[in-house]
């Protein structure tokens, strides 16, 4: 706990001292890339010992394949930085302005956040990324990463910060706790004295834990339970071609479908032709009743499957029956990321635009575009599945807050 | 927690079919405004058993004086829901549009937050209040409010759930929880398979709790610690009225001033003056060593006294050496709600605006207008003092979140 009061005063004396070198910011994240490239001797060697720790400690290879850093991929990490530096500021922006009967000039502008905390698990590549975009918003980070990465963030963040400090940046402004005990996360999680928001980045449990022990405000990012809806009119090709794409294109990330759903009346023409070629690349298929009944292959699914994010070659299918059932469905079981209808019925596709209640909805496209990158903020910080300040893909915007600036001369009330 | 299970599930249903009577919602707060008029007589007789209990057990005549109503209070709020069906809605604007290189056309658009709890004090009219703000903005209300007025809002929410009701809103959109104990404020707080966000309006202890207990997404609400701030070039004339005006104009509110800071050089001219001024008003001046050299009269301050909200006649006052003093004292000590500089130098104005980290920063203007109405937003919620989703004066927008809603002819990624 003293690491993180020591770390949470400096981050924000930094903070404070951030708003005077907005001007230098973009220098110094250009410059902070190329720290990382020159120094990327020191990070690989820093990372091979993270990677040798846990090949003993028996990880995972999926897992491994994280943790590994490689010249590339700090080359790509230095892209990413410099792609941030050369995006516009969030900051500064008038996001509204009233001129009041007695005369008060109001303006709402967009501020920086002040100090974030980024929780996250074994990518040391979120490291970088997450400081840089903290930054160009303007804001001081500490970031607690996972264990299993300690020897590459420390490399990362030393790499990083020295670059910073030489480019006018104040000290201080990114920061990385070292103690990875569960309670150094904890105490992270409350720590509003110093921290404005907390985001985490990473699985279930991680988030689970930071929204049920934060007493910093968090924000729930990333888990997708996300469904693709086959309507009665849905073109059956595209319908076909967009859950292959959503299910297998990357079954690892928060965008990939878990669940599709099919109406009755083109359950038989859509299912056997789709599941087949879903299981012919390598997709268990999992379904209702109704789904066993057509496509015999399929395995019989758990009611509370309904919920799961398998984040794997898993779909589970279901037969509804109407619209309306497809919307009730999602909503009673998706974590409110993305969805799509496949329809050609325009009232169909605008009752399910405006009924479903999750972060970003889709009419005939694959959920798989719910990005920054891809929605046209240039970059992004993690994926909000919950309705306060931010929803769906964050930006930089998002990674801002407001504040009123009232000109007078002399008004009272 | 039966009580909060169950209602939570039928605010969830009631939140989902809102999305369909968005159309009435106007024409039922109007006559919910009829309803709370014609059923006065039922209210008053409700509100004076509370009244009874409240004198039995001792209540302070301020307190009681909150507790009151009146038919001319019952008008007031009849009045002010009025007011707010007028308002244009904040549901359905497009906040960004875009056509990405794909074809896919991306819009976020505001929409309701789903259901929102309210946890407040004694004053009943909040639970009309705070009803219509949260039906207006599409979303399903919990409301939470103290035991002192239990019987008053049993009869208010009952009013205006059967008007809601017969002017076609769903049953369970507008809900008062009944069971008055610790522990149903405190799940409420932690309800998060039904709320979407709990806002607390009421004083330090309540928000505290809030802010420590709430695992649902919870807006930090009104507790303000304000500053006027007299700059070396400051209008001492104009100092002086603002200053009272601040102080004086109504001391139990968030907005009012309660500590004056006074830059050195214009110390000796300016405090005599003023603090007379605000002691003949009633005002208890408590100072700095320096201030009570100038000021003999004032008492002496307790060092933790600087961070806190007196919500009474009494003012700290303190001489700082220069602008960035004031600025590192503000930024330390206030509770990020509102602060003013007084001064003649548009540098140091906006040096002010810039690095002062409250809600809402004035140059030349009482405190006092951080509100809703005076900010034109037409009608306030509460005042937020975090930085997350809103800060400042809280109006229907701040009620809502956004969706993305993707049109696309079959793309996949």
């Amino acid at each position: 706990m003293a690491e993180l009061v020591a770390k949470g005063k400096v981050a924000k004396e930094a903070a404070a001292r951030l708003i005077e070198v907005m001007p230098v910011m973009d220098d110094a994240l250009v410059k902070m890339a190329a720290a990382l490239e020159a120094n990327a001797g020191f990070i690989l060697a820093e990372n091979a010992r993270d990677m040798e720790n846990a090949k003993r400690a028996g990880m995972a290879a999926q897992m491994q394949d994280r943790l590994l850093l490689t010249a590339d991929r700090i080359g790509q990490v230095a892209e990413g930085i410099r792609q941030v530096a050369a995006l516009e500021s969030p900051l500064g922006r008038v996001l509204h302005r009233a001129e009041r009967p007695n005369g008060l000039k109001i303006e709402k502008i967009s501020v920086p956040l002040g100090v974030i905390g980024i929780i996250y698990e074994s990518r040391p590549n979120v490291t970088a990324d997450a400081a840089a975009l903290c930054l160009k918003a303007g804001n001081a980070v500490i970031l607690r990463g996972g264990k299993e990465a300690i020897l590459s963030n420390i490399a990362i963040v030393k790499v990083l910060a020295e670059a910073a400090q030489a480019a006018g940046l104040p000290a201080g402004c990114i920061q990385l706790i070292e103690d990875i005990t569960r309670e150094s996360a904890v105490g992270l999680m409350k720590l509003n004295e110093y921290l404005d928001v907390i985001i985490p980045r990473g699985g279930a449990g991680l988030i689970k834990s930071v929204m049920e022990n934060a007493t910093v405000p968090a924000i729930e990012t990333g888990t997708g339970n996300c469904h693709i809806y086959v309507d009665a009119s849905a073109n059956i090709e595209m319908a076909q071609e967009i859950a292959i794409n959503a299910k297998t294109s990357r079954p690892s990330v928060c965008n990939a479908a878990e669940k599709l759903l099919v109406h009755q009346a083109v359950a038989r023409e859509f299912l056997p032709g789709a599941l087949a070629a879903l299981a012919e690349k390598g997709v268990e298929i999992r379904g209702c009743e109704k789904v066993r009944e057509i496509y015999p292959a399929a395995l019989p699914m758990a009611s509370d499957e309904w919920y799961l994010e398998y984040l794997d070659m898993v779909i589970g299918v279901k037969v509804v029956n109407c619209l309306a059932c497809a919307i009730a469905h999602v909503n009673k079981y998706s974590s409110k990321h993305s969805e799509a209808i496949i329809t050609s019925d325009t009232a169909a596709a605008e009752k399910f635009l405006a009924h479903i209640d999750s972060s970003s909805v889709y009419v005939n496209a694959s959920t798989r575009f719910t990005d920054g990158f891809e929605f046209g903020l240039g970059a992004e910080i993690g994926i909000s599945t919950q309705k306060v300040h931010a929803r769906g893909p964050m930006g930089l915007m998002e990674l801002t807050s407001t504040k009123y600036q009232i000109r007078g001369e002399g008004q009272i009330r």
